[in-house]
C-alpha cells in the first residue's frame, strides 16, 4: 500500500518540488514533516518536478516507507481521513496537505499520470497589485477582448500531438518531444486577471512558459496566430517567444482516472 | 493644492501606515519614493493609521511640498494622471498607487472622512491555503450557514450610534468613543471563505477586531446575539471577544463625498 497525497504550495521560497542538496525544496519539508509525523523515516515521490518558483494547489505525491519491505502493508499509524491535518501540523504555513487517499504499490504519481493541467495567472490592471504580486505576472499592459481572441487562434494552432521541441527549453535530456497538448486557452478572469490554461499528457522543461511567452507575443502583434504553426514546424527554439517568469505559473491538476478521486 | 492619492499595500512587513522613528512604516516608504519622484522633500498625511500588519486596497494620503510656501501653488511637476505611474516606478512591490487627484489645501485625509470601510477576511475552508495565509485568518473550523445568520443577528444590534469602549483595546488616549457603525456584516464570498465588511464614520483602537472577534464567538455558540447589546451597554472590554489577528484585516475603502471620486 502507498498513499496518495494532494498537496498545496506557494512555491515563492522553493526551488521546485524535487530534492536539492543545496536549496530548499517542497519534497524535503514535505519527507521530514511526514516521517516526523509518521514516526519513521518515509519517501514521498512526486508527480512532477515543477521549476523553482512555480506553485501548485494539486500537485500530487506518493508516500511509503523508505524501508517498506520490513514495515508491511498496514504500514501507515493514521487512519487516512486524518492524515492531511496531521501532515499539516508539521508544515510551515507555505505547503498544505488537502487530500489523502490510498493506492496500490504499483502506482507511480508520475508514470500513471493522464493528463496534467497548469493555469498560468497574468495581472494586466492599469496599476500594478501588491496582493497578486508573487502569483501572477504584471503584464503592465492591457489585453484586449481582441488580444485575448488571437492567443486563442494561435492556441488552437498548437492544440494535439506535436513534436513541440520548439516549446522546450535548452539543458533538458528528454529524446522523444512529442506531446499531447489537450487544451491551451486563455480565459479573462476578472477585471484584472486573465489566466492561460494549459493541459497535456506531459510537458517539456519550461514548455507551458515558453507556450504562454509566444501567446503574449501574438497578443502584442509581435507574432501573428499563423507563426505558432511555422514555429511548432521548424522545431527551433529560438522562433518561439520568450519564457514567462515561473510565478505566474501553478499546477492546477493531476488526472489519473475516476478511481483516484480525493473529492469522492 | 495638495495631491490626493488612493494606495494598495500587503501590510504584512510594515508596521502600519504611520511613520515611527524604529520600524518600517508605509508612510516612511511613500514619503521617500514621492520626494525621490518629484525632486524636492514632499510631505505625507495619511486618512489612518492602521495596525502593523494591516493591508489595504483604497488608503487615501494627501501630499505637499514640505515647504509649501515657497513652493506655490503649482508645486507639482507631473501631470496628476501620470503620477501613480510615476511613483510606483520608485515604490516596492507591496505598496501601490492606483489613483491620484488634486485638492484644495483645506482637504485633510482624516478630518474630511465620511466614512471608512473595512474588510476582515476569514478563511474557514477544511485545510489551510498557503496562497491566502498572509491575508486572511485561518479558522480551522466551518461557518454553517446558520452561524453566518447569527453573526448577522449580534451585527443588527451592533450598528448605529453607540458608546463603543467595549470595543477598544487599551493604550488608546481617545476621551469620546462614540462612532457611527453603518455596515456590519458578514458575508459568504466563496466555498472557503467569509468577509466581515465594517463600515463606520470612525473607529476606535482595534475596534474592527474586537468587533470581528466577538462575532466569532456569536459564530462558535460561546456569546449569543442578545450579549452583543450587553456588551456594548457595560462598555467593558473585557465582556467583547478577543482580537482577530491583523492579517485578516483591509482597508477597503474611504468616502469622502461624492467630489473625491478616483474612478471618474
Amino acid at each position: 500500500m502507498k498513499l496518495l497525497l494532494r498537496i498545496s504550495y506557494d512555491g515563492g521560497a522553493y526551488h521546485g518540488f524535487q530534492y536539492q542538496t543545496n536549496a530548499p525544496t517542497v519534497q524535503e519539508v514535505l519527507t521530514s514533516a511526514i516521517s516526523a509525523v509518521m514516526g519513521f523515516p518515509c519517501s514521498v515521490t512526486g508527480c512532477s518536478r515543477t521549476d523553482a518558483g512555480v506553485h501548485a494547489v494539486g500537485f500530487c505525491a506518493s508516500v511509503e516507507p523508505a524501508d517498506p519491505v520490513s514495515r508491511g502493508d498496514s504500514w501507515c499509524p493514521i487512519p487516512t481521513k486524518r492524515i492531511p491535518a496531521a501532515i499539516n501540523s508539521a508544515l510551515p504555513s507555505d505547503v498544505a496537505v488537502t487530500g489523502a487517499l490510498e493506492c496500490t504499490d504499483n502506482f507511480h504519481p508520475r508514470y500513471s499520470v493522464l493528463w496534467k493541467e497548469y493555469g498560468y495567472l497574468i495581472h494586466d490592471g492599469e496599476y500594478p497589485d501588491p496582493f497578486t504580486r508573487k502569483y501572477a505576472y504584471c503584464l503592465r499592459r492591457r489585453l484586449t477582448a481582441d488580444a485575448i481572441r488571437l492567443m486563442n487562434e494561435a492556441a488552437g494552432k498548437l492544440i494535439g500531438r506535436h513534436d513541440f521541441a520548439a516549446f522546450m527549453a535548452s539543458g533538458s535530456s528528454v529524446s522523444d518531444t512529442t506531446r499531447n497538448l489537450m487544451r491551451l486557452e486563455a480565459e479573462r478572469l476578472d477585471e484584472r486577471k486573465v489566466v492561460v490554461y494549459a493541459r497535456a499528457d506531459g510537458f517539456l522543461y519550461n514548455m507551458v512558459r515558453i507556450l504562454v511567452g509566444t501567446l503574449l507575443d501574438v497578443a502584442s502583434g509581435k507574432k501573428t496566430p499563423d507563426d505558432a504553426s511555422e514555429i511548432l514546424k521548424h522545431r527551433n527554439r529560438n522562433l518561439a517567444g520568450s519564457t514567462a517568469p515561473a510565478h505566474g505559473l501553478c499546477l492546477y491538476r493531476v488526472n489519473y482516472g475516476a478511481e483516484i478521486d480525493f473529492d469522492k
